[in-house]
């Protein structure tokens, strides 16, 4: 199985409305109720791609248990850790037109005590793991390096990563050793303002990373790994909801990591599920038929790297 | 004791954003989850003002436990009946400006039986009121004449019940004769279109209203009774949050009912309540000091009833 690590596990809640009128009251209609976090939109597509997901991370309060009731009604394995602090919720409000506005609570307070045990229960989880995921942001409370402890127990136990994270998390994150950092061009220029994206990629890998993979949204991905850099660009899809696509480019990525699939497939497989994300209608889901019509579309290119 | 009717109880979530990007994901702070719905706003200004309020309205699922357990804190009595759907969030996200901008769910889906319960309990509270507050939307499947139903319940007790509605619940609500109507000009001119604001009101005491106050935001109050119509307007307030403004004066009204105070004096609070309640940052609040001082410097002028 792979194991996704969703430390600021999320009730995600969908809203549609015809048209918001800012600075008003809307009336919306729930379009769901769902576990959210980068990391639970991961094992989503990978559970659609028939993979065995397990989720783990932090997650409390009612809406922590509203969010796990989900993950088992969806067949994912909930191997959550419980801490005192409510979990967070997520608005996602969806106009008509496809435009999306979302709205972020901060977190769980996360305590030393919770910290410690989720690490054990990651210990104990690697046994029957493949590879591991961790993405997203940190709830307060959590070191800054957690992602360099995690992918420490997961180095020790042999089992590859791919870090998806931003910012400080990153920073620290990177420095431990990942096999594979997947981020989007924005989060890139954070770690490395104003380089180009491969310039700014090699320093990812200069800072610890093995490979990178970028996301540009709908231009595509760029990856760098040791052995050569590519582009890979979808043909363009109109409309849709495209939060979300990140974390089914990092599910394909980590489901080719797992099969050892040379790069170029990698590649052309995430901007495909990436891109077959953007027309689903909530982050975690894809269009399955969309993804196997685009998997003969996408355009590999090897460029030469920086 | 007051009892305030809140059929759409809801959890209101109220999230702090420095400036909101429209059509982006914003992260933002959780400034409070209460329970609220029109008649909660109401109970808990009742409350502020040292008067005995207690709630009752339909509320269900963990969003309508997190509510009532919020009520209890407060101070404020829970006479909530148990529904099996879920009970409604409303989101309020308030920008540093003071913008507000809401997003309101539909309301849990009741039956025929969890309403006859209402009935029942409605019934019961009576014993022990002194005036009766209904306000607020209907959820799905509470008939359309549920104020109706509600202010023949009352009237067989010799109770006074003050309606705030829109729409189809307040055409039908309005012909079972409540004492007192307390509705904003758009509301009004939903029900009586075009019309100017004394003559709207005109119509609603036709159609079976005993008395009727209209809010004009920060241009203050209208009232029409059988004995003479009036304007109070309060000093000008600068910015704040108007949200529970409708819902502070209706506090005042109804407590005015109570007491018997004179017309004049009923919509002088009312004014300097509503006023007061502007600067508060949540719906249900008010600011005692501002409300103190306000008070003596609302100015009531009678009008020539139409």
């Amino acid at each position: 199985m792979i194991l996704t690590v969703t430390l600021n596990f999320a009730l995600d809640v969908t809203y549609a409305a015809p048209r918001v009128r800012w600075r008003y009251t809307n009336r919306v209609s729930v379009v769901g109720r769902r576990a959210g976090g980068k990391g639970v939109n991961v094992a989503r597509v990978l559970h659609a791609l028939g993979r065995d997901a397990v989720v783990t991370g932090l997650a409390g309060g009612a809406t922590g248990a509203a969010a796990r009731a989900e993950l088992e009604r969806s067949g994912l394995i909930d191997a959550t850790v419980s801490v005192r602090d409510q979990s967070r919720v997520t608005i996602i409000v969806v106009e008509r037109d496809g435009e999306v506005t979302g709205f972020s609570e901060p977190g769980p307070e996360v305590t030393a005590a919770e910290w410690a045990r989720l690490l054990a229960r990651f210990h104990e989880l690697l046994g029957a793991a493949e590879a591991v995921v961790l993405s997203g942001s940190l709830p307060p409370g959590v070191p800054l390096d957690a992602y360099a402890q995690l992918i420490a127990i997961a180095a020790a136990a042999d089992l590859p990563v791919l870090l998806d994270a931003e910012q400080e998390a990153l920073a620290r994150g990177v420095a431990a050793g990942p096999q594979l950092v997947k981020i989007n061009a924005g989060e890139l220029d954070g770690f490395a303002p104003g380089l180009d994206v491969f310039s700014g990629a090699a320093r990812l890998r200069a800072a610890g990373a093995g490979a990178v993979v970028v996301s540009e949204g709908p231009a595509g991905l760029v990856g760098l790994t040791e052995s050569g850099a590519w582009r890979a660009v979808p043909p363009r899809v109109s409309g849709g909801n495209p939060t979300g696509a990140g974390d089914a480019a990092a599910a394909a990525l980590v489901a080719g990591m797992v099969d050892a699939s040379p790069w170029p497939q990698r590649l052309s497989d995430a901007a495909a599920l990436s891109a077959a994300a953007v027309s689903a209608p909530m982050a975690g889901s894809f269009d399955q038929s969309a993804y196997r019509r685009l998997r003969g579309e996408v355009i590999v290119r090897e460029q030469t790297p920086p």
